[in-house]
């Protein structure tokens, strides 16, 4: 065994290489530590500064977490360029302040980059910005407590989301981003191709259109992973994936995107929507309790007023049947077609459960795709839609049909005989859904457009960068 | 705070929303426990079959480990379909073998899906299939010992990567797949436009191209996320990515695919290469040992007889310069330019090097992108490539420009302007790389082809599925 060989942990944190390249402490350690009379240094950007008679008092953030460090500097070591937003070194000795903060009181400031607001930075001192302002400089926002917070909570989340799975030793698989197929069918699709045309003009052969040279046949951008993770679920148990997903509709609302992050699970041998359910409610119940508990304070940076768990964390979700749903929408006045639910009955759906997240299942079977399993009646699909205050719809699902000669009869293209064939050979039953990442952190931030929750949005005529 | 209101643990292990949808155990997790006499159900696929007098033994795998677990059979309780590849349910007792290992004597069978090899499945039973071969069926292989061993080593590093970064207090950032920028200009691109021509028609504007009608700009798949990177590290600090990038060139050589992963990391407040070099060198350390520790089974399977930890693994990597570098290749015979070093001259360094890993730095700059820091010689640049056995290049960085005037004078176009913007306000100092993950798993796996080292490769004519 390798372990016998080197001594991992020291191996990890006493070695030098591992240690990394800093010789500085990050903010969010200095935090946790809370070292009094240590000799620290820190290396950050100014986000605000008080002269008072004797002191400067600097509030200095490296990113790190949500909390300021506050930095005590005599007025004698007053550095050139120590502004709001310029970036410094300091060095100095932790101490507590009469009221009981940890702060550092510098004995060496360095500005390494200074910040002139009036040559044009987009930011001021002092101010929340509203997000539809700070939106146009995607560049720079991060810098800001809005953005900068609803990021941290992203990587949180993602990793909760990680942990989540292995708990239960599901396989992350890395699902293809180009594929020739196109999973819903309805979708619209990104097509790629190569942007050379020498290269388009050297792959060229006799019967072959542009948009198929490079790859020989037509190639999209994905619009799900989940044919792909079902053919990996059935060699591999339970996988799922965490990844960008694109659409391209011309739609530029508070919850569309053209590029964004799709979590997608595979369940290995799952027989019912209730076992589906189970899994999803644990996830998101699972993320929101430990993100409230990892990022306490980058929730409250976002919004002091709303940060508070959310009522139905402690409930159990609620569960209809899309003709109940569909019932509760007539009585209400809401909906005079058999149609599909659209994003004002999914609100009005929620918001007739005390706002608790609501599972919809059994969908008429025209108005899902084709690889969901069929309800005994044959006419309703074992399918299931989740529905959130704020977002409406947060997650989709289905059993999957498993039946070979059922679902032969239903394959819309011959491309997809691979897929038909995954049912040839040691078939299972499985089950699986999807969540999209940024309507979750909607829900989770009360953010209220979808265009924040990510550092760099692209929706139609936005693409800069 | 909220873990008042909810006991996290028990809320997250004996709730049985997060237990799950399984009734049934998984494999890794009954060798794992190895408890004699417990009533167990597991389901998986067969991985062999020996019938002998009174019992039939078989191999049972549901691919959450490497490792098979031993079915007993009384022969009274054979299943029709019982073959190899069929999918089964099996209810047991654990006990041990005569010769001391784990069993499950089975007392009901179910065959959930049989598996007629005549009927076209292209594996048999207890032949090492070559991976040429095993790549026909994409849709398929993830069933085989060589493939799932991959994938789960796969499912590891992507966690130790994580793991590293987390340690360190970085802040993953999902940099985006669509961009209007090709970041290392060099690069061939991928273009991407909707396929649908009546959303092209709809949003179409007097004066613009096809190209150009969705996002307002020509639009590509990314190259790299270094340079958004760089906007999120001055404001959140260290920051690093891992997800796909592209290349649309027309090779099929064993070591480019046209979608690969990258990770890469951005150093806050870096100022040196050896500060760059230590950070590389720690995380691929961390990787192998973490993944030789994690999944020894696995590296096993793949290859019984090279399965030895590399000998460099406690060895410091070699750093020269670039010219050194050439040097040593003009003395060998090697090297007749100055045009770069092509992949047999990197390998030829690395076994120069007794085969460890080689950091070759500072590169003309002519040879090197726009943004990095150019030496004090004004000729060459803080770059720096690291070579590895079997693939040669497996990590790019450098220190990044950060004088915003000569940063101006070197940028390639108007449409960095944001780019440049980064060094006007609160300006520091960075440096990062970007290392290859398939690469990085041939040289962990030893695999030689790196379309074995992720589920769905994609390269010139191949992007089916």
């Amino acid at each position: 065994m390798f372990c016998k060989i080197v001594n991992r942990r020291n191996f990890m944190f006493n070695n030098n290489f591992c240690a990394g390249h800093r010789s500085y402490s990050s903010i969010v350690s200095v935090i946790k530590r809370a070292n009094i009379g240590e000799e620290t240094e820190v290396k950050g950007w100014v986000k605000s500064l008080r002269v008072q008679k004797e002191h400067i008092f600097a509030d200095v953030s490296d990113g790190s977490c949500a909390k300021k460090l506050q930095i005590v500097i005599p007025k004698h070591l007053k550095a050139e360029g120590l502004t709001y937003g310029s970036s410094v070194r300091i060095l100095g000795k932790l101490s507590k302040s009469p009221r009981g903060q940890l702060e550092l009181t510098a004995e060496n400031v360095d500005v390494l980059g200074d910040c002139v607001v009036l040559d044009g930075y987009p930011f001021n001192p002092r101010t929340a910005h509203p997000p539809d302002y700070i939106r146009q400089y995607l560049h720079l926002r991060s810098r800001t407590n809005y953005i900068s917070a609803i990021l941290r909570i992203r990587n949180a989340v993602t990793k909760h989301i990680h942990s989540y799975f292995e708990n239960q030793n599901y396989l992350l698989i890395h699902t293809p981003i180009l594929t020739s197929n196109d999973c819903e069918g309805a979708g619209e699709v990104f097509k790629v191709l190569p942007d050379n045309k020498d290269t388009i003009k050297a792959m060229m052969q006799q019967d072959k259109q542009a948009d198929n040279v490079y790859f020989g046949s037509k190639t999209f951008l994905t619009v799900s992973g989940q044919l792909h993770l079902e053919a990996m679920c059935r060699g591999l148990g339970n996988v799922y994936t965490l990844g960008p997903t694109f659409r391209a509709e011309n739609s530029k609302s508070r919850l569309h995107l053209s590029e964004f992050y799709m979590l997608e699970a595979e369940l290995a041998f799952c027989d019912s929507l209730e076992k589906l359910q189970s899994s999803i409610e644990g996830l998101i119940k699972y993320i929101f309790i430990e993100t409230r508990n990892s990022n306490e304070d980058d929730l409250y940076l976002i919004d002091k007023e709303k940060n508070k768990p959310p009522s139905w964390l402690e409930k159990k979700f609620v569960t209809m049947t899309y003709r109940e749903a569909k019932d509760i929408l007539f009585k209400k006045g809401l909906a005079d077609s058999d149609d599909g639910i659209n994003k004002e009955q999914e609100l009005a759906l929620v918001e007739h459960c005390n706002g608790i997240p609501v599972f919809v299942i059994r969908w008429p079977k025209e108005q899902k795709s084709f690889y969901m399993k069929e309800c005994d009646d044959n006419k309703m699909v074992e399918a299931l839609d989740l529905l959130a205050p704020i977002t409406g719809e947060i997650v989709g699902g289905s059993l999957r049909e498993d039946n070979y000669k059922k679902l032969k009869l239903k394959l819309p293209s011959e491309a997809l005989n691979w897929y038909l064939e995954l049912r040839k050979f040691g078939n299972i039953p499985t089950g699986g859904f999807g969540l999209g990442l940024e309507r979750l952190l909607q829900v989770l931030c009360n953010v209220s457009n979808i265009k924040d929750t990510l550092p760099f949005p692209r929706w139609p005529h936005n693409c800069e960068m």
